[in-house]
């Protein structure tokens, strides 16, 4: 029987066999002489997941100044049965990814239907025939011991592997653009030796062909603004040398808005790789930093929420973080790791990044103080009692579950032996808990809850009646605000109906209770 | 023979004696009954400091909406020998502060000579004719190990005497407005007991009189515009009752711009002190990541302060901080220390503010960064060298040299057998390192120097060029650059005439030094 690849809404799609990758070959070198005769210049892209499948989107409605296609895209994505899904989706003019920015289905017809400048294809035999070539597959970091990130590292195999298959089949005078966050010195120390020797392999004079090398780092944000924040964003980038910095220049000013947000070039590709881990790593240390203030408040009856709300006005301090129910995401999560892991084993450094992976651990395990509360409010135990939590995703008002820090918590919380329950108005299936159902009736879903967890800052949770929830649930239950989505007033009314109240950095709490 | 205290300027001012005080007594309670008559309200202003004598003429100078003085101010020095030479200087309509800011020398003669609205007093008995009291004395962090934060602790021994002082002197129902920085709890925990015990002790009724306490920080900013950092800036305040809370917010909206910069009131003085160490340790923090990715640059050879550059093009990273020599000045080295310290003493708390703290120690060993360039730049050590510093003070055209880095350099250089001296435009004397000769000639103190180092950003410094400055000293010589003050043109310079350079976060000069 035939592997098959089945997509999220249940359909499957049988993996090609060797026959089909002949007429692959064949369909993808006639397309590519149609497009070079339309005067397009033809890029591949490496990998159709978060960033490359809006990347591929970008690239292929990018216009010139008559309004006319630049390039022609071939979106390659590995036959995989978990991804191979992912290709025949894109070429019927559909989106692989589920997103609130309703411009990320928009495209997909647009580039696959009417202007044709996007094929996806599942054969590595596209790389031969483009110009560019985008690399935007995983490269994750590994932390085996929760809580001790330092011990985390990279396994670059399978990147390694990939870029190997570049090697192999790209053109000598192809650009290689690495747009996958990746430890720092990956593009020197590891992509660069591998497109030589297969160079070499290939009979290629290095000497006069050097491999072309660039890297730049996107700033995707998932949510209302997914395409935007590709396409109308700064961006940096870094050539390995002369030539590869101004091929890359060329094609980000050409797909890119580089009027309203300038490229920034940095010398090397070592210095843009360690800027984007450098620029997360500050971001998680300053949530971090915030946690320790958390619990300061909570303990000396303070609203931590109210007190970040004072300091924000101040421009230089307009960033400081709220606190929350933790980190989640793909890249706030595992970037200061990479950093770290390159410093000790790509430069072989004695040092690492030690303040940022102390702050990878103290987010990661933010969500067990959230647990601690829940415990403290059912009274010591979460065993033999009902959970339900408001939320699966990582981030308000988006659908994405990756490393969020509702699997921390559910995962903790069933250890301890609770029984828990999930609602989502964005996420349909969450891959990390597969035993979860997602619940979307809001209040029917509460029923015979003993606690509830306001997660995620969902617009949907806000303003929720106390007295609907309570009778939703048929008692009065644990109520734990990690996401400051609760009024004092509506904490009052959850007091009087009976429930215990708790809330991540609103110490204040206690003094509501002694004065309703 | 009296004892007296001397000014900066070297003028010598005896100390009041006995008699003098029965006089002044005399003196303030006419001053006192003529100012009330002319409608105006009375403040005392203890303590005349770097924030104190500041605030003192912003409330001096401050009018109604036709233009009349709302205030007459008591500025109120103790009599010590340290301080009380800016009794007499300020009555003279002088400034007691060396400032880059003009308008601090403008306002003393104004509000002293014509509008009349602020007298300096060395007499406690100030403090029983005023309606508010706003407290600026110092409060300090001592950090008895040094690299060590986390056994810091704060002396309140000198503040309590001070708060006693104006309980045994006060109104009951004068305010007393705290503007000192303070551990967290300290108006609750430390002020409200003592202002009642002392009026308990003169038969006040506290249930019927409670201490009247409120809590405002300032966010001042020695520099260019120092005045206008307290008058026109955001303010956060808060009052340990509502009563207290109204006449502090009817006091700072009648001195401070608050129209363009709206006051916040925060809920209770425990949540607008945590406010103002919160705050400053973010700044800490933020610093002190910084420190471990410019020694990761250093060793790849990435020039970090372009990649922070590349990185605050994002609004949300604008206030990413550059790699520098370390961080000096009365706040960000005593602020997380302050806050830790009211964790587990005021508060009992098991827990402190870990990471804050960890943040000044790493702030605090900074400077031993450039004295190890230093060293390596010399050939391994710096013993029996000749070292000159360019710069005492704590911040860029700015003259104050409290717990400059500069001061932690020279003492761990002198510790290790090399000869210092240093080069301030705006610093006079150096209180920290009172052997320093502070040397105005720029070129002329470089004479047979072996090392030269850019410790502060002083605009002075800036487009010096090589040449003058290797035929200055007499001979090639070590220049580390700490503040990003070289561009790679003038390093360039300086290799090619035989120098060592080497600059914090500037690991790209291996590659200059290549290029040339």
């Amino acid at each position: 029987m035939a592997k098959v690849s089945i997509s999220p809404e249940g359909v499957k799609y049988a993996l090609p066999d060797e026959k089909a990758g002949k007429e692959e070959i064949k369909i993808l070198d006639e397309i590519t002489a149609e497009q070079t005769q339309l005067g397009r210049k033809v890029v591949a892209i490496q990998g159709l997941g978060f960033v490359g499948a809006v990347m591929a989107e970008v690239v292929a409605d990018s216009t010139d100044s008559q309004g006319k296609p630049i390039y022609f895209v071939h979106g390659v994505q590995r036959p995989s049965t978990r991804s191979y899904w992912k290709v025949p989706v894109i070429n019927k003019g559909e989106s692989p990814i589920e997103a609130t920015d309703p411009e990320v289905a928009e495209i997909f017809p647009r580039i696959v239907k009417e202007k044709k400048t996007l094929r996806a294809t599942w054969s590595s035999y596209a790389f031969s025939l483009a110009d560019i070539i985008v690399v935007d597959i995983q490269l994750d970091a590994t932390k085996p011991v929760f809580g001790d990130a330092a011990k985390g590292y990279c396994d670059t195999g399978a990147f390694e592997k990939a870029i190997a298959d570049l090697g192999r089949n790209i053109k000598p005078d192809a650009l290689v653009l690495v747009e996958t966050t990746v430890p720092p010195g990956t593009c020197q120390h590891i992509v660069k030796p591998i497109l030589e020797k297969e160079f070499k392999a290939r009979g290629i004079d290095i000497s006069k062909n050097p491999p072309r090398i660039a890297h730049s780092y996107e700033r995707v944000m998932p949510g209302r603004n997914y395409v935007s924040s590709i396409r109308n964003f700064w961006r940096t980038y870094s050539g390995i040398d002369e030539e590869s910095a101004k091929i890359a220049q060329e094609f980000l000013t050409n797909v890119l808005d580089t009027k309203e947000y300038p490229l920034y070039r940095l010398n090397n590709t070592n210095a843009s790789e360690l800027s984007k881990t450098f620029e997360n790593s500050f971001r998680a240390t300053n949530i971090a930093l915030v946690y320790e203030w958390t619990l300061f408040a909570e303990e000396v009856g303070i609203n931590l929420f109210e007190v970040v709300k004072s300091i924000r006005v101040r421009p230089t301090h307009k960033n400081l973080m709220n606190p929350g129910f933790g980190v989640g995401g793909y890249c706030l999560t595992k970037d200061p790791v990479l950093a770290h892991w390159a410093s000790l084993n790509v430069f072989k450094r004695k040092k690492g990044l030690e303040m940022a992976v102390e702050a990878v651990n103290i987010n990661d395990l933010m969500p067990l103080h959230s647990l601690r509360l829940t415990k403290s409010a059912l009274g010591g135990t979460v065993s033999g009692k009902h959970i339900h939590l408001l939320g699966a995703s990582y981030l308000s008002d988006v659908g994405d579950t990756r490393h969020s820090p509702s699997e921390i918590f559910w995962k903790a919380a069933v250890k301890e032996g609770a029984s828990l329950s999930v609602h989502d108005p964005l996420v349909k299936v969450w891959p990390e808990i597969p035993e979860a159902k997602v619940e979307k009736d809001l209040l029917g879903s509460l029923k015979n809850k003993d606690a509830l967890i306001f997660a995620v800052g969902h617009k949907e949770y806000l303003g929720l009646d106390p007295e609907k929830v309570v009778e939703a649930a048929g008692k009065p239950l644990a109520v734990i605000d990690t996401q400051n989505l609760l009024t004092d007033g509506e904490i009052k009314k959850y007091l009087n109906l009976g429930c215990k109240v708790k809330g991540v950095g609103k110490g204040h709490i206690e003094t509501l209770r002694r004065e309703r």
